[in-house]
């Protein structure tokens, strides 16, 4: 069987993660890795598979050395460009993850898609990704309730770099975690209105320049305003070792719980709840990724082309194995 | 806008469910209820609409009253002969849960519904259904894991059938229990080989006629073969009143787990896992089984035809609601 041949875009953590991803699906195989950097500089853990400049993906390769592009680049500021500019050319699977921005940077990719005859997928991780397909889903069959979705406990990337910014702070690291007394009523079946400061707390771990003032580091951090204010807010200050020993792993976990009534008269209660939990979120983003790598390689060979989401595909196209197989897990 | 026409085949309790379902959804509309009793001795809960005998189903209705038949009899006797039966006639959706013989049993309606022009959705409940979905898709993301399913607490009518049917025995409910220690081995990550017994528990709440001999029910129960034989059982012997009083309701539970293991040298942990609780078993599938009728609906109406199963149609389908709030819940 010819193996389907992925190519990674961006080589950081979530890069490695989809590498790692393709090791574990026999019926894939790493390309090509592209990269932004000198691709000289860039070691990767595949042997024999070349790393090459991102340049020569801009104009369209004559003959792709892929079937499908991974991109692994950041929402804010890679994807917006790459995503629509290679869809035109190569299959595409993202990670996109700006919920408020996905409907617009849908819009573009599709029509890049359409015009190059290519299969995209966009917001293909845990969520988006695998949650919204579960919010999706509890909201289509039991439409008389409410989705809840709570994440961590597990690093937030972007509270981290905004406690890195303030004066004497010389690393941090910020934990996002779930308001054990929220998910305890949702999970009971109460549909409340929660602010976001009510749905989690963070816990931030900040190492601190030497004789820096930790009263007003802490203050500035609870104080500051859409990342913390709001919020309860615990603060440590640690050392750089305990920094290094503690907080380097990149776990994380979310629940989607949607709490639903049904009956005549609404009286009896329904519960779906999903979990993820994860040692490494770029390695199970990773691994998502390439599901839909497989979904976007079949409906483009099937003839379709332009932009899906997760809930625009049916969950078969992204597993591998036989029809016969996928009967089994009926 | 015109809303969907439900038809519901059988009024037993899941047929109630659906009943109940449609009313919880908006763009859908109970427009008829086919039974193979006497029409005239079924009522229903939804004003003004009739009930008729399912006789007039059998050669296809020259204009049928609704859009979508949801067939609500059993899995042993009715789906086998009803849904490709009228799968030639109705776009229809069941339930059936016999996981041995679905690929049999999808054959055989998919058949009837090209030759139709018809779309079918079988096997559209929670387990098959939800968990299926959620098992394929669990499993395409994580090659290197293992899906295990748990269900219950709930009651399992099969087991208390055969409980019933000993002697001296005048009711029985049969509860089947997911092992605490399993759970707990699977949720933290681990993979083992379970024997059914090792999965789940069973207790059975025993009505027993007047001067029966209680040991001898014991030993029949939990030495039946295929049934109670290799598992533990817990066997209480009740009185009428308190089977009825707290017994009588149809809750039921599961979980879907797939703990896998991510990255090079597949050394970081990832857990997957859906619950589902529900206080009422067939509100809980009716609901399913109308996102299901909606999505039959939808594709019908694009022209497609044939039978699908839960993994071979798109999540988007199977929700009411603009594309918008479909990308409000990404």
């Amino acid at each position: 069987m010819e193996k389907i041949k992925i190519g990674i875009l961006g080589y950081g953590n979530l890069g490695k993660g989809v590498e790692c991803a393709v090791k574990q699906n026999e019926d894939m195989e790493l390309a090509a890795v592209f990269t932004r950097r000198n691709p000289q500089t860039v070691k990767i853990l595949t042997s024999n598979v070349p790393v090459f400049s991102a340049d020569v993906l801009d104009d369209g390769m004559k003959r792709p050395v892929f079937d499908v592009l991974i991109a692994c680049g950041g929402s804010a500021a890679d994807l917006p460009q790459q995503t629509p500019r290679y869809a035109e050319y190569y299959n595409i699977v993202d990670s996109y993850d700006n919920h408020n921005k996905a409907a617009e940077h849908f819009v573009r990719v599709d029509r890049a898609a359409r015009l190059g005859k290519k299969l995209a997928v966009i917001c293909a991780g845990w969520d988006p990704g695998i949650f919204s397909l579960s919010r999706v889903i509890a909201a289509a069959a039991f439409p008389q309730g409410e989705n809840y979705t709570f994440w961590g406990s597990g690093v937030s990337q972007g509270h981290s770099d905004a406690v890195r910014k303030i004066e004497g702070v010389k690393d941090a690291r910020q934990y996002t975690i779930p308001a054990d007394e929220a998910v305890r009523m949702v999970r009971g079946g109460h549909m409340p209105v929660l602010e976001a400061g009510q749905k989690h707390v963070r816990e931030c771990f900040v190492v601190a320049e030497e004789g820096a003032d930790y009263e007003k580091i802490r203050n500035e951090i609870v104080n500051m305003p859409d990342y913390f204010q709001g919020y309860t807010t615990a603060v440590h200050f640690i050392s750089e070792e305990e920094m290094k020993e503690k907080h380097s792993t990149l776990h994380h976990a979310g629940m989607m719980i949607r709490p639903a009534r049904t009956g005549w008269e609404n009286s009896s209660n329904a519960l779906y709840e999903l979990r993820l939990r994860m040692d490494s979120n770029p390695e199970f983003c990773g691994c998502i990724m390439c599901a839909y790598a497989r979904a976007a390689f079949r409906l483009n060979s099937e003839g379709h082309s332009g932009c899906r989401t997760v809930f625009d595909i049916p969950a078969g196209k992204t597993f591998y194995g036989s029809r016969r197989e996928l009967f089994g897990m009926l």
